[in-house]
């Protein structure tokens, strides 16, 4: 693609090169990177972002399957990202062209009561997760954000840039969503149901308030083996059959602290049940498609707390600097990478991620990365 | 009964009269006004009360019923009350004879991990909700508590005496449980499913926090207009079938920032989860005998709390203060006034509560009372 | 002055009337109520709003008296007030003209750090305290509002208006400052030094948390008159030079649980100091122009919490709600009214406030006024 | 000292060895290691305890100045401790004769309102600090502990013995006056003045909550050597006069979220005044000897907070499971080891601390010790 520069942004002339190439969604379990039309600024917040990282979530897989029946065939996927601000709305304020982002997955407006309270996740403007949804998204040479001024985060020196895309998403949703919800303080028994990308970069983030332990339960043994190299105290099987009667074991009968639903079916839900201490917290972090069985009977008088949350990126600042500090190292969650334009491999292997030992797959725009 | 002072205390002589009278639970359905011997200090850390007031729970109609496994034939029931201290162990040591003090209803070691954390509910000794439940409880002229120091409240002064009965379980359950666990603050749109006893309790609490909005739902119209009367600002009769709706409407389509359900059943706790506004909280106060849908499809994403406790009583303090201040007015729940002999008839008509039009029944000591 | 209609919106007509009056400060001790430019959208971000209501704040006797060097002469005093919007920059996002608004006293960009931490009172861009300060304020006619988005708020159905200008600044600084940071819960005792406009907005909102007792000191007998009428439980005329010991018999010796500082000099910051009980907190909301005594030698070990703010007014959509629902009526605290034309006198009855018995002087736009 | 053995535990027998040896207090400038009658139960609450290891507190050597008129010769010094219960009074509860425990310097008689609040350190009771102030404290063989329910606390296995007297008072200090009461949070900036042991204490207990940056500020470059070893990030000899400066040029210009003042003297408390960033907070640990001055004219409008607190050691159980697994590793501040009746020798080592490079003296009971 021929590029002209404005000042040190290449971005592709007008004339000839009006089009970029994007992961497109074609309805339930069909996709193709084709070419699309360049992002314009359609509101004056907007900034376009061209992609230098994106990564896969869990959430596209699920959408590719035709589970999310809001997004709309036609749409470009992906909510994760970090780029180069090429273009701005007249309004936006606090970045400028040139500007290296990191794309939060949440979409704020800033000025609603929810941004206002710190939630933006439930934004009641055209805020919250739009992004790969109900606009088009990052997995694309470039990308319209909305509200960029609340939506973007600048890059600080000394970060690793195609590796901060798992921050726009997995880091603070297991940060929020899991650690700061269920409560993480130095001293508890954490337990994390589910080592795929969540629950490990859960089991990452608790560790920044000192759990004494941190049991995790899956399936898959190399999930549980990363889990152990991450940071884990205590690994179990969940397909032994008693995890709650180990997990009671590991706590002197006592139960865990704080317990992180990273799955999001039934099954899980109900081991933290089993697992939490009186006094504890359940923290759920999976996206459930059902009900679930609360056992009401059992907890009534046990003095739990069960929280709920759509992460609202509120921490990214905060991520941010911890990864530019070396303590966070997102990349150790990165089993796999591509050139952006290989991305239909990528979902490729994504979709079968434990035969491929996959946890996250991370995709950089090559030649142009910088 | 003749009996002989000691200090200004009067106790049974030993010789003549070392008995008295309580209520005991037979079985199921069953329970009569007996003699008994007087309780004894069984621990040094047990003080004996003479009883000047107490009531009847709604918990005791449970137990009655046989619906409580663990209470078995023979016990004398009741968990709230007001006394006199007579008899204290070789290790009391904040309460004498003659000191006016309120039961809680739960019994605190004031030693284990969970007491410590102010959580006697929990308690890993012999605490927790024993009376009336695995030791002798309030209904009978004498009881004996287990960790006086710690399970005892000294009455201030310019307390109504008689009425604070209801401080020892109801007003601290719906506080705690209720108002406290949901996070109610000054300005909040507060819903109370269920307007019995611990409902209206919840609904004058409440108030001490100063929400914009109380707004509370029953099938019971008298019980609705009491709940109007102690100040709720909005009543709605559950049997229309579309609380849900109607609760939207009253607060612009939001939702409650604070839904407490205190009646028990799914039916009640479906309406919470229908009602609770994004970022809001569910504070369970209700018994449960099953367990209940979560309806995690809906709510995954919606940042809500919801919260189970049983009553830790660590209020009682603060409430002893407010009502002996005169803002509390405990005695505005009492519907129906008993001798403490009469007891066996104030129980049937709390057994029928709603015809009786019943909230709560308050039984007094007669001719002993101060 | 002659107008001409935009829609529902009066606003003069550019050709004859581009001049308004406001209330210009011109160096230490002069000030003069003269013919001004009318305000223009400078940022896209502004609004321009006609003033309905103003009033005149401590803070505006301080600068006349040359005290707060950062306002240069020719600047517009003011930073409080309501009235309608009638014009707004091209960024401006969820205001229009004719939309009736209350004004910040603090602007903000709501995107630098401080604002997306709720603390706008330091705000990194060009908020903070500007309007009266900086900038021109809400003393005149029409005054432009930087930020307009996010420093003007909405005001709801059924608030009375000229009042809400009480709710710029004296009550969400009382409440956030004072209450708030002070901590005060349902049974504490608290103690509010100084009982001018700023202390008696505490006396208000600190009942919205039901302290036990409000404890007010000031030399003004008329002053403590009207915290008395206006909830507090007890007051003490600071001149008798035994406060400190009246309040610890008012507290069975064991001090306040909460010291709001509402004057600003080492005397009465001493005196919360030797009013704190053990594990209380000291709250200042005075403006101090000199360093005080800090006690640490007694204070060390006594588990105390001191804080310090610059009003945020994040509290503001609350104190709305509470007002439209007659839960505040901050009117209670309006002891003069004047046409806003005639607001030279208003100073001069302000300058005397004790012998006029005044404590918040009102100014509303005459026949201009909805 | 011969000894008879009860179950496991040796004691001196009545009739020959009912004394002990101990570190006496005779006055200003002068102490003794001499003979002292064995303690025994003077209240059912009380335990004794023999000392398998204690250390010397800065404290101490206060005391030993006459710097601590509550001090009256004749008194036993120390306040720190591990050992074995070798005695319990009648009303012990949770403990028995050859427990091995951990002396904490607060005692709690748990029943006041204060040690409900989990603030013993101003208990109402007999309890607070009183060991080696107003009773006989831990620099002997033996020492009568009161309460000892809810001041002693059990070793759990891992532990290293000798190193836990560390947990008596120095670890709880430096992580609940200074990191828990200066909100210590992930990427923060934390600035500690003052590298001794409770300074250093606090860079160790800092890190559970994973700050960015640690500076730590003394004059003495061993101990800034120690604390860079121990975790702190950035050094700064006070000496250089520009500390206030170079802290900001670290820290972007904005100061530390967090101020931790560990010295307790004017000077260091006015460069925490000058260090700390808008809406931060002050955590004063250090002993404070005379008033300081309070910059109010420049941080009243700062959003600051300030704290002060004498330790509760409600942290207690939580450090002796981090030390149980290995996170803290208190031994690291212990540069010099001596036999219990060496501790004269260690006393004049320690009082000349920075010419001997001494942080923490160990003493250990020598052959007695397990």
């Amino acid at each position: 693609m021929k590029t002209t520069e404005r000042g040190s942004i290449r971005y592709p002339t007008a004339g000839r090169s009006d089009r970029m190439r994007a992961l497109v969604f074609l309805g339930a379990g069909k996709f193709r990177w084709e070419e699309r039309p360049l992002p314009a600024i359609e509101e004056q917040t907007d900034a376009v972002v061209r992609i230098t990282a994106t990564t896969i979530c869990g959430t596209d897989l699920h959408i590719l399957k035709g589970d999310v029946p809001t997004v709309e065939p036609g749409r470009v996927l992906g909510h994760e990202g970090v780029g180069v601000v090429v273009r701005t709305g007249a309004s936006v304020r606090t970045l400028k062209t040139g500007d290296r982002v990191l794309v939060s997955c949440i979409s704020s407006c800033a000025l609603c009561a929810f941004c206002r309270r710190g939630m933006p996740s439930q934004c009641e403007a055209r805020g919250g997760w739009v992004l790969g949804h109900r606009i088009d998204g990052t997995q694309a040479d470039y990308v319209r954000i909305p509200y960029a001024d609340s939506s973007l985060h600048r890059v600080p020196e000394g970060a690793s840039d195609s590796e901060l895309a798992l921050l726009s998403d997995i880091f603070p949703t297991a940060y929020e969503c899991g650690v700061l919800n269920g409560g993480v303080k130095p001293g508890d028994a954490v337990l994390i149901v589910g080592a795929g990308p969540i629950g490990l970069a859960a089991v990452v983030t608790a560790q920044l308030l000192s759990p004494a332990r941190i049991i995790v339960v899956d399936t898959d043994g190399a999930r549980l083996s990363a889990a152990l190299s991450l940071g884990a105290t205590d690994a179990i099987v969940a397909t032994a059959g008693d995890a709650a009667r180990r997990i009671h074991a590991l706590t002197r009968g006592r139960g865990v602290d704080v317990a992180i639903e990273a799955v999001g079916v039934p099954e899980t839900f109900g081991l933290c049940q089993d697992a939490v201490a009186a006094g504890g917290s359940i923290a759920n972090v999976g996206v459930h498609g059902r009900p679930v069985e609360l056992k009401l009977d059992k907890l009534w008088s046990r003095n739990i707390r069960l929280t709920t949350r759509l992460v609202d990126t509120v921490s990214i600042p905060m991520l941010l600097e911890a990864a530019a500090a070396g303590r966070l190292a997102p990349g150790r969650l990165v089993t796999h990478r591509y050139r952006l334009d290989q991305i239909a491999e990528a979902y490729r292997v994504f979709e079968r991620a434990a035969s491929h030992k996959a946890i996250k797959v991370l995709l950089t725009a090559g030649e142009r990365d910088h």
